[in-house]
């Protein structure tokens, strides 16, 4: 028992408690409990059921200022499709609940909503419920959704193994670059591609596509969604493999909106490529020969690609190795990713 | 398009204009969409698939004053099961979102997380996943539950025939009570009736089994829980119908504890019955030949009976009549109910 607050304890270790409490109430038809991208569910039925949920606070994971509310709604709804798009399924249907204080103009309320069913109907899902409730404090929207998969289907974080290839689907930092670009108040009319950085952090887009795909390949071990950024959710992968990972720095490909806003405030472009979340981009793992499969697989679909960025290893350690195979610490230690530049950034 | 507050144009109002927006999302798959107690999704399969969620906010819906973190969690998983008791589901797998301040103690986080795990555990469901979200606001705890029913065993708001019976499955009162008894500063030490109408507050239960008993007879018309109370839930039941009701007041099955606490505080017992919501009794509608076979259902369930309060009537109006037979509002307009005693309570 620990009396000490969240913000000391770190939030790793609050959800390892949850955990253990909720592992307490999984019975024989939770075949994925929480740890996952979305839990798993025996149906009894040919297909399994998935469900997730994620949920945004005003001032936290969005602002006012630089997001419209049909965005926060939008965004809200396509963290989740990305969940279920992770576990290799098709979303079925989610719901919403908001709390928002009662001085909240009824329309943003409103566009909220729309943004959670358009985010919804443009990926197939449906928004089949919610609640509505009062709150003192900032807007909550909070999304839950499911979705199915077939069993042959089904990719989880867990059976990536040593030797394996590590893929990702597509380049990293848009949406990293759109919030520096937020923090920095450079203005998206500057160029083409600022506005899209600024909209890859508003309107990310839900890998579904991508994802059934490569699940159709069958030759996927292990998949997740870059919700985090690469430096958190690889260790997490890693962790439910049992394995480690060795990635190749100049492998990584870092969008083209994440170097030119990161030269513009004077970050480490590659820095903020894999610190930065919100890509929604898909990580993988495969047999080295099965590579040539998931590219075919990706080749038909409109920018994606799949990008092979290192190798699954025994030791269970995520290591980044630059062009001179010198280590580079990954999350929390990686301040060595930070150069006098990103100092000046940081000011 | 409305630029006022939503406490000036009303919830009802927004939640209107969320359902016109989430409907044109669904699919033929989804053959209950918001408006019930839960969404219902056709699975493909035998049984049909149930989703529904409900929000807490500190401050609004509990207070740390009053509930430990344990009820808090135990209570908004209970509003869920409760949805699933009232479309004649049985529970699955819910998930748990929660925002919390960073200087939230670790173990406030992890006594709402046991509250959610051990109301899941007890009731047969699963806690499956979750997120914990920083925030600067208020504690806000999200709950989204699925569960399964069979086509033939599901129950829906609509539904409710003119000249059916009205029937509740128990005593209506003992929450609202304690929610009273909390903010008159009466101590539960008191009476054993004070200590049963607070933890019939702080931990309520879910008619699963109840709900069970009476879908299996194949009898019932309509139903859903009583979540906000009969005078504002009884409508949502007659509209969906396309129905009104005329409900008997002395038939209403009043809590001790709800007379007790409405002397005590002088209020009008029949109306803190009424109008307070959180007792989660079903309210259903069966022919009135069919009432016995509700009532055998029901006998062999500790504390469950069935006790039928009106009936179903063809003109679109929700009416209690007294003893005299004079007509008293419902919801917003049941300030008929409020006597000299009650203007005092309101002090």
């Amino acid at each position: 028992m620990d009396n000490r607050p969240i913000k000391d304890v770190g939030e790793n270790r609050v959800v390892s408690r949850f955990r253990v409490l909720a592992s307490g109430t999984l019975g024989s038809d939770i075949l994925v409990g929480p740890g996952d991208d979305a839990a798993v569910i025996n149906s009894g039925e040919s297909r399994l059921l998935l469900l997730a949920c994620d949920m945004m606070v005003e001032g936290v994971h969005f602002r006012w200022e630089w997001a419209s509310p049909r965005q926060v709604g939008w965004k809200a709804m396509v963290q989740n499709l990305s969940d279920i798009a992770a576990m290799g399924g098709e979303p079925a249907a989610a719901v919403a609940s908001l709390a928002a204080p009662g001085d909240l103009a009824e329309d943003v309320a409103a566009e909220i909503a729309e943004g959670l069913a358009s985010a919804a109907a443009v990926h197939g899902a449906a928004l089949v419920g919610g609640d509505l409730v009062g709150s003192p404090g900032p807007v909550v929207v909070d999304v839950a959704i499911t979705g199915w998969v077939e069993r042959e289907r089904l990719l989880l974080r867990r059976g990536a193994m040593v030797g394996d290839a590590l893929l990702v689907t597509g380049r990293l930092g848009a949406a990293a670059a759109g919030l520096a670009a937020r923090e920095n108040g450079l203005e998206e009319a500057e160029s083409s591609l600022l506005g899209e950085a600024i909209r890859a952090h508003h309107e990310p887009r839900p890998r579904l596509a991508e994802a059934r795909a490569v699940a159709n390949t069958g030759k996927v071990t292990a998949m997740m969604d870059l919700s985090d950024g690469l430096a958190d959710d690889l260790p997490r992968l890693c962790q439910q493999s049992g394995v480690g990972a060795h990635v190749r720095a100049e492998t990584i490909p870092i969008h083209q909106a994440c170097s030119l806003v990161a030269s513009r405030v004077g970050l480490n472009d590659l820095r903020m490529a894999v610190s930065g979340g919100e890509d929604y981009e898909l990580l993988l793992t495969c047999r080295p020969g099965a590579v040539p499969e998931i590219e075919a697989a990706l080749s038909d679909l409109r920018g994606a690609q799949a990008i092979v960025i290192g190798e699954i290893v025994e030791e269970e350690e995520v290591i980044i190795l630059d062009a001179d195979g010198r280590e580079m610490a990954l999350g929390k230690g990686f301040d060595h990713f930070a150069g006098p530049a990103a100092e000046r950034g940081d000011d």
